[in-house]
């Protein structure tokens, strides 16, 4: 059982930056979220992309925003749950609860705060009979660790960024990589494609365009997939293979979290924002995109101040006795569990003579 | 007369932002501040504190995030009224404001949006009998344009960063620098206080400590100050000079705002947080420090988000029969009001064979 003060559901902006916060009151911090890393919409669907709305960078690639965070809590050293989607909430008699994930993994904290943005992002599959049997046994949606794909066979299918650019990743690591595309038309950053274009040219990628993947095939794992290149089913081919890859694109979903009897309007979670974000079920935080109230507006700049005053509230509730007096860090610096520290040159008082 | 769509009442950095919102939404912006330049605080009192709890910078100098701001800010060309305080406010029958500053300038607009943080930074004064004469005559309390001092004789006073950040700077813009205060220690940063020994050792900077100026003398403008060194008055000694400089540190204050009917309390402005930061005068906002409402914190970072908050409902204020669809600037880009475009570079659509 992992326990944390705060157990953070979703590893987006807002998540991330509410270790920070929570960190400045001594609270520790765990984040679960579906997704291989933290990030969340910004690692996964727009990494290089700009965003020129968060305050103070007139221009701040989305990949790079979640390093800064990343390097700006690490002094709190929160905890993480990756890959696993958070499915069921018990709220046990000390008030504490318990949060389990897809994997059955088991999260206890006295505070929950949900982040989780659109919901958490589940992959678009292909309508393939036999597909289910072969996940986690040869298919998968999301790359959660490429050393699994050393030396192996690999065939990925999709026609846009993600598909590119693992297939670009993983032609230095796999043995083979087939990149099947319906059209010979790709979607992407320029760059992507004309580096496909050259693996192509070299051999270290095979392309087949246009092509289909219509059946799975492996005793008890995959062992192969039937590509479709034209109408005529008889012409389909068989090819040999360790791992199928579709990527399709994610597309979120509220998904479990809409069954944990919170008030949910729009799709989103009603929180109080009056107060301190919190939702009908007291202890419960919904906190960034996937809040709603009266004016919302889905900026991560606004999750960075639901976050914050989140923090607060629930330092109020885990310690209702204590005051707790703000100090400003251009006062005090930062202090991480980790030992470290940061603050601002101290002045001095020196004569001059 | 200066015509906006949203005067903001302080530069600060929410006020700063503020204008990025609103030029998201195509509204123009006119900031008014007491100080000579932008950055409120962050420029004014701490440029070169590291700030730790800006989201996404790990550590960032409070003058650099300002400048950040401005950068950020610059395709919306904000107007600035600087150095003035804005004084008193007049609603029209079409129900937009007029205000107008210390100096007279007047300033009109739909919407105001005060950002005034702890208030206008009034400077502690000198107490000299006949100061008020010689104000704007050879006294000044902030130095706005450094470059009045040129080949002028001037005394600075005082003991802290301002006083000597102020004379080494000047000690190579004016003819003579005088720098009195009270003790011969002084209290700054090491570099600043190692400075001004370094200026003092090779002449470039005349120090008198322990001294204080205790006398003005002149016709219509200041000729010379009165120096006491000693216990003994008849000891003093009299200085020529073209300008008498106190730095003794700026204190804020509510000021005239205080007096436009608004409900203030605990030296702040009430608003209501449970929609747009709107005060109890419609059309009257309130963003940043200089606000208050339940749960509130005086942190950067929810100015930001008030501001933006703020903008939004102006906009419906302005147009109540049209609807904003927000766009996000990953998806839509920024169109500046100078004609400049800033947006992500377009995935592309190419055949790969």
């Amino acid at each position: 059982m992992i326990q944390t003060d705060i157990l953070i559901i979703g590893a987006g902006p807002t998540g991330l930056f509410a270790v920070f916060e929570a960190g400045l009151l001594k609270l520790k911090c765990h984040l679960i979220d579906a997704l291989p890393q933290a990030g969340g919409q910004c690692s996964e669907l727009y990494p290089k992309k700009p965003i020129y709305d968060i305050p103070g960078f007139p221009e701040v690639l989305a990949g790079d925003l979640v390093d800064n965070l990343m390097e700006q809590i690490k002094p709190f050293q929160p905890g993480f749950t990756l890959g696993e989607r958070a499915e069921t909430i018990e709220k046990l008699e000390d008030g504490t609860f318990i949060v389990t994930t897809s994997k059955g993994t088991k999260h206890q904290a006295p505070i929950v705060a949900i982040a989780g943005g659109l919901g958490s992002f589940e992959p678009r599959k292909p309508q393939l009979e036999n597909l289910e049997k072969y996940e986690d046994n040869g298919v998968a949606y999301m790359i959660k660790d490429p050393e699994v794909y050393r030396n192996k066979k690999v065939v990925i299918a999709g026609g846009g960024d993600s598909a590119l650019d693992w297939s670009i990743f993983l032609a230095d690591v796999a043995s083979e990589v087939t990149l099947v595309h319906r059209r010979n038309e790709f979607r992407g950053a320029l760059d992507s494609v004309e580096k496909v274009q050259h693996l192509k040219d070299i051999g270290k990628i095979n392309l087949v365009t246009p092509g289909e993947i219509v059946g799975l095939q492996g005793e008890k794992k995959l062992e192969s997939v039937i590509i479709r290149k034209t109408a005529n089913a008889a012409e389909d081919v068989m090819l040999e293979t360790d791992f199928f890859i579709p990527l399709f694109g994610l597309s979120p979903k509220l998904g479990p979290i809409a069954d944990w009897g919170l008030e949910i309007e729009k799709n989103a979670i009603k929180v109080d924002n009056a107060l301190d974000y919190q939702t009908n079920i007291p202890g419960i935080y919904a906190i960034g995109d996937v809040n709603t109230y009266p004016g919302k507006l889905k900026l991560i700049l606004c999750g960075f101040h639901e976050a914050t005053l989140m923090c607060q509230s629930a330092y109020q509730r885990i310690f209702p006795d204590k005051k707790y007096v703000m100090k400003y860090t251009t006062v005090g610096g930062v202090t991480g569990f980790d030992g470290s520290k940061k603050e601002a040159p101290k002045a001095v008082v020196k004569v001059i003579n």
